[in-house]
């Protein structure tokens, strides 16, 4: 698996926010084998590292030729992401094309148990 | 009626949100007999199953010669859905066409009563 | 005038929200003797009666020829409306096309005084 | 019938085009009485005459009450037009909103049998 | 069948375009027994007959539940249409909804062999 | 100046509002003698006065010739609008086209200090 | 009047387009005093000469406080970029916003009589 | 290779348009390796055969882990089309999503060299 | 550096805001040397000074050559800014235009410790 | 300057269009040393060669510092493109954002001298 390369946040003192958008995003249906299409958006705020932007692409495209569902990807995506970042925040959004006439939108958040600061 | 297919929701630990959008829904308006058309919107955070994307479409399907009123349309796929998943919460939207110059959208919304887990 | 006719809410036990629209809305100025179009939309959640679409139509072509301003018409409509359906909750807005340049949006809401359940 | 007031070209030595958007057309459907929503956009090049604006305006607001059917109102705006300005060129377009869930547009066009002079 | 009545075009000097949209159109794939969707757009010149609207609807609804193909339905209703009003000219098109991860759009035209009058 | 004038407000029972939308708004740079260009957006809720549209309008002329930065003109009319109808809550929000590639939104409020009656 | 100042045309081999818009016209209706607003595009060929932008906008200006009225301003300034450029062709659009309900656009084109050389 | 399979054209009298758009193309960059997204829009008059829907899904697939650039990919769909359909007329058109900041559109388009009949 | 010109606040008696949104910054990627683009957004409540926005153009155009990572440069600005006009609240948005197919939006904001006041 | 790199057209057999579209275009203005701000859309049908995706973005990166003007900029890209491809056809067209309240476009076409083979 791709590794998930990440550099140190120079903002450590405030919380803001990243948001990363990725209309890019292909895997394969479990069940059918067809390919699913979607969008990935993943937001958060970012604690001591924050992810790179070419390895968080080359993540991605792991899932390319990977039978998994869609409530799946999302929070596999969630989970290695804060598993990586450990972010104060964090929110993936899986926005899937038209299947059987039906889109598909996933959502799944973190939040880290911690010490205080908000916005 | 077509059976509302479940899978088990292998992310249990964490709330998060399910979202599919249907815009190819049809009934018949049973006061003139005429067909109904209109989007249907399902937005749940699931407990234990998740809905089956292809039973979903069938489910819908079974409203297409059935005569029924927005509102109580509405409600019924809302009560179905519930009744199948037991979501931790569950909204339903249908957003219906143009009749007498006039566009319907009836949402109504189903809460589990739970010991607490909010995100 | 119109009657505004109502049917019997078949889901009372819950709160939910009925939208309608229609942008075929058109009264008459009473300063200038000229027409004034917009869109009127009505938001609601039902109690014991909802308004029955093509009543609702009707009576909205009452205006047609009517004198009147359009912060008036915006609150005229929600009383008349509360009155026939005395629902939990109402909101009307008129969004008037441009006159001198200026477009203008009326926006009244009720709230019925009642012992709790809310969504 | 209101009438169609004109004003003279100064520009006759130039074929130009002016066109006028009307979003705000009403008239009645002959047949169930019902009022009918619409955009009247015509489009010309004035001759010796071009049309007033305020008296366009009060011309149409006399179909607001008038019994019409889609395909007449539109080809009897082009004749009236035509009478009154006598342009090189003419077309009127009738876009009607949806009924019985479907939308209507109708276009009509004049074109003077005259010595050439082309754009 | 549903009949397709028309009215007498009372312009019949002029070449003039009536174009009529029905997004409302569903039809059932042969292959697959599932409902497909999409819209009609229906663009003709008239002759001696114009079709009646409520008429159009009711006949659209006739392939609510009919086994049919995309190429093979938008010509079926071109061939109904030109058999009912011997149009000067008419084109039919039908536009689907995704099916596969693919949208079909179907165009096809009709003009009269007839002797002369162009726009 | 001109005078903004009122009319009493009929609806005085309920919290509404109102909201004008101009965006035909034009002044000066008092630095560069240049055109300013945007659009003025009045929301309030009425407490005795409501403000009368054609008087609004030549209200606004008002700043067509007069130098005056964004930032002021916003609060100015605020504060004329606060004086003239005493509302119980008003915004306004001035919404400047692009001037050196950078396009400039000044919004302000005003918020009477009452006995209650929120909605 | 604002001098409409030129440079010469580097390119003058080949027969390519300049397209200016200008959302930001103003001027006064002749007959109520009132402002007018609108959009101006301006769309050429030049032969020997550009138009310099800054004092393409100086000149656009100087209709703000002039009475003139749609089809009018339309045409003169056609006329005088024509006679500042002497372009290989030209056409002036003005696209003027609500009055009455009605939207106006006048468009107005210059070609030159010249020999051949056509893209 | 996903063979293309196809089915009898019952309307070859007529000229007649399918258009089938899929935006959910995907295929790799033969240089870096990378995935390429894009829509392909397929239009063409049938002849003899029409392409069938899943065939042409699977044969899009088949370029998914090829590598091929965007404009030998258009041209070869056009290609392998016109070999199985022998269509009247056919364009092909790629359309990518950017690239180093560049977006690209290829289009290709076949004819066949045949005894008249145009629409 | 460009010095960040401010003048004085003439409203300091109401929290209001100032947006100014640049569609045209760009800097260079430190790890490619390739440009980067996006929109700045600045919203801020002014305390005793506003940003002059010719000198806030200026400021942002020395990025426009200057290696700076999305996340590093949103803070950059969101502290000059800070440093300079000591505003009440202040929240700075860069949205970063596709790269590697994901886009990036990076968004930071300040709030001054202060005595109360809030709308 | 950066070097155009080229690539056989495995096509030539065929008249085919391929557009690059380039949203991040940035150049100088001569006269007031200021950033200017565009799209640039280049359309061509190649010949022996095509243009390589990378060098092109070079190759407009190189006009980053460089003081030129809007209609010589799109005059120069096209001559450059023209020299290095010898494309049987090709448009390039400027299109940049608003200055002094105007924005412009610029267009500029080539057609080689040649031995026919038209789509």
């Amino acid at each position: 698996m791709a590794e998930l390369e990440t550099f140190p946040n120079r903002h450590r003192s405030r919380d803001y926010t990243i948001v990363h958008t990725c209309p890019e995003f292909t895997a394969v249906c479990p069940k059918t084998g067809q390919p699913d299409f979607g969008t990935i958006r993943i937001s958060y705020v970012p604690d001591r590292r924050c992810v790179e932007l070419k390895s968080l692409k080359l993540y991605l495209f792991t899932f390319r030729n990977r039978g998994i569902f869609y409530e799946h990807v999302t929070n596999v995506i969630l989970d290695d992401l804060v598993r990586a970042l450990r972010p104060r925040r964090m929110t993936v959004e899986g926005d899937f094309r038209v299947r059987g006439g039906i889109s598909t939108v996933v959502q799944a958040s973190y939040q880290a148990r911690r010490r205080g600061r908000r916005p």
